[in-house]
């Protein structure tokens, strides 16, 4: 039997150090991909139909929409960007580990349909940090910055119903614990028994 | 809010690596303590009460058979030794992890309890494996080979109910993914929210 793919849902408030998180833990397993999103944007030259995007009409995606088919999306310059649910449970079923760096409305989605994954929140080590590290990153107006501090209050509170909380002070203890908690899901007995079930007779 | 002590518990069969994995598992975390027995036999020099041991009358150990106050003990040389299922709650109401290396019929009388734990169970990579190990390892008569391998057989039908398993065929791997569990549990929102409540207002 196949091992199922593992579904890592992680979400953060801007400025906690996702991205980064995120780009570690793809290094590390190099077996972790990213979800092929759905696009109603013209490939660009070099593209892949399937690879880069999944690439279908503005018709279409408004259809995936009114059925439900996203976890998210989003429109950006008039194009829409969308992460299929679809996708995901082809993965699951492929055996391939997915890695989807998500808000907290898109994941809520997912967990509501009971999709299986392992859900991550990552915070910054206070909020006094992660205004500084919004000061600091950026030239945007204070306005803009009190914006997202207001935002990032509102998406942490939504950490309660996350499966793990990784506080990211110091970089590599976040990188470590963000690790484990692949590693550890990949041993979980329910996605073990399928692997040596038949060897030893369980 | 403290965070509440975490239980370990490690069972394998004989033969899997389970002592060397514990081992590498305490010396990675320092903070994880073997959980301190009952004993009937007397105190030898240096060893203190309540450090060492907790040295009991035959009496008093008996009681607590009856009273069911023991994950497990075993008569040894005239000797009664016990874990004691008070001890663990107490390591955990003080924060305290424990790591328990207790065969599948002791974790089952905890897990029945309610006792809150990571059950992890190791495996060998194969049963030809485990033979081989158990042979070259030892002097011992084949019968009494025999005998461990049937036990073992019989173990092994018991990870179904482990919360991991973890297969112990390259030893660097084992040791990576145990501490990738106990690291991955000291993450669960549920432990983490303590720590993090107050400073985030969740």
């Amino acid at each position: 039997m196949q091992q199922e793919g593992l579904l890592i849902v992680i979400s953060a408030p801007s400025g906690a150090g996702k991205t980064t998180l995120c780009n570690g833990l793809v290094s590390r397993f190099p077996a972790l991909k990213e979800s092929v999103s759905y696009t109603t944007r013209q490939p660009r030259p070099g593209e892949q139909d399937g690879v880069d995007y999944h690439f279908v009409s503005i018709e279409r995606f408004k259809q995936m929409i009114a059925e439900n088919g996203f976890a998210e999306w989003a429109e950006v310059h008039g194009n829409f960007y969308g992460t299929a649910i679809a996708t995901l449970e082809q993965a699951r079923i492929d055996g391939i580990d997915i890695l989807l760096d998500i808000d907290c409305q898109g994941a809520r989605i997912l967990k509501d349909r009971g999709i299986n994954g392992l859900f991550v929140f990552v915070l910054p080590p206070s909020m006094a940090e992660l205004r500084r590290r919004l000061e600091s990153r950026s030239s945007d107006a204070r306005e803009v910055i009190e914006r997202r501090i207001e935002r990032a209050t509102e998406e942490i509170r939504e950490a309660r119903w996350y499966d793990y909380i990784v506080v990211n002070d110091r970089l590599d203890e976040a990188h470590e614990a963000l690790a484990s908690l692949v590693t550890a899901a990949r041993h979980t007995t329910a996605r073990m028994l399928g692997q040596v079930s038949k060897m030893f007779d369980l």
